[in-house]
């Protein structure tokens, strides 16, 4: 079996069906030395059972998902979205103190579409920039840092009004690095022809939060939001991703997130097998 | 039943089960002054006769559908794309010969994916540039304009290479502006945060060869390919791209061009009545 690399780490959607003892466990079997968990596994388990278990596991904590779906206009759908984002970022809190050295405490936000019936894109981006301003000083209070993420623009409508790193830079440079960053995911910006120049741009600024690697491959399946692949198996240039991330002095966790029917159809150990094979041959050559 | 806007045009693409006969009876029973015809069709009815009908119908010639396709590294296969488009710009100078006055002579370019098992994007869109290089003479002896149209971000791998309008513009930058223009189509471009900047750039630059809408809608179809709505069907806001575009000075027709299986399976009378109805409602306020 590979030897993982010491930076690998496992995002729990990788995972899908499991409960955040199963995905530790499988994580830690292999060797693998960090972890990112999800929201509602963690609140089944418990904030505090969950921290537990990563404390003894002895894993890293690479961050936490996730936060956002905050371009509600003023209302009560907004407050509760900002609310629910500010026990977000208490777990997140709390999950990376109890994680390995390394750790970092980075709550990965996935800002949200359109609201029902609205054409505003202007409108929902202004919202995410007052929703960060809203958010960042318990975030800072809390010594967490905002990872946001600009999704594949496939999702513009649905899932997130942010489409570019330099979208999300633009946003973040508001405010102190330490509190808000961004998450560079391969699948969400292989396809940018600028795409190095805005890697090397968040690195100058000392914004990336987070590097994840996962990859695209057509025909995307019905349901567009599955669509990610293990490293290896489509058409992203990991080679020059990684090293244009690596060129910025990141140093932190590499994380692997798979959306994938089939994949979380596949028992956990396979499954993580799997990933460290694909990291071990796509991702792990270029990395510093 | 509405009178059509004098500036909409119908793609053939919209009446996928039609002959060009069927096409051009389509749109002239309903008042539409302007056509865009696919090359299967006009082949399948001969190049002689299409421009035959054509000039018979007194329509204007909006668009040719379609070249491109020309990543493919050099060998037999990219030696046959080429020779493939430099037919359809020879159709194309018939086809807008024979349309009515304030017909254009665009040949719309879908500049292809990556080639089977390569990575190299890159090297992919140096090779569109390569392609368009050499076309280029023979469009410019035939007054044919080449529409170089960046597709959306989620056809990146497997139809178009381009994906933005700024890089769509940097290859035509070498090329006289008659001879190489883009195709500004809201479906590809609409989620681009600087998209009205990057019309002003076409504008600025004289490259606008066609203006295409249509809509977005989420959930998207389980082939993505066939994602298209009438225009007022989606989120895409009509009046800041119409207005983007008008703003450069361009007065040439509007093309609705609707991939979509459920449209595909509607008659064609009744398509083109609600093309017309969508266009006026959602399009036509912002024109000129």
């Amino acid at each position: 079996m590979t030897t993982p690399h010491p930076r690998l780490s496992i995002n729990q959607a990788t995972l899908q069906r499991t409960t955040v003892r199963e995905a530790i466990d499988a994580v830690t079997a292999a060797g693998i030395q960090a972890i990112g968990l999800w929201r509602q596994q963690v609140q089944d388990a418990g904030l505090d059972e969950s921290a537990r278990m990563i404390a003894d596991s002895g894993l890293r904590y690479s961050t936490h998902c996730r936060g956002g779906w905050f371009t509600a206009e003023e209302g009560p759908v907004r407050v509760t979205a900002l609310d629910d984002n500010r026990r977000a970022i208490d777990e997140t809190a709390v999950l990376a103190a109890a994680g390995a050295e390394g750790s970092r405490a980075a709550l990965v936000l996935v800002v949200g579409g359109l609201p029902e019936g609205s054409r505003d894109l202007v409108g929902a981006r202004e919202r995410v920039r007052d929703a960060v301003a809203r958010l960042a000083p318990h975030a800072e209070a809390q010594g967490v840092q905002l990872a946001l993420e600009p999704l594949h623009p496939m999702y513009a409508s649905d899932r997130s009004v942010l489409s570019t790193l330099d979208q999300a830079l633009d946003i973040a440079a508001d405010f102190d690095p330490a509190v808000v960053g961004v998450t560079v995911d391969t699948i969400h910006l292989w396809w940018d022809p600028e795409v190095t120049r805005k890697i090397a741009r968040a690195g100058r600024e000392g914004r990336i939060a987070s590097y994840q690697v996962c990859d695209w491959k057509t025909p995307l399946p019905a349901d567009n939001l599955l669509a990610r692949q293990y490293p290896g198996d489509g058409v992203i240039d990991f080679e020059t991703m990684t090293r244009a991330v690596e060129a910025t002095g990141y140093t932190g966790d590499v994380e692997v997130e798979l959306l994938n029917q089939e994949i979380w159809d596949t028992p956990p150990a396979e499954v993580v097998r799997r990933t460290v094979e694909g990291f071990q041959r796509a991702v792990a050559p270029f990395l510093g």
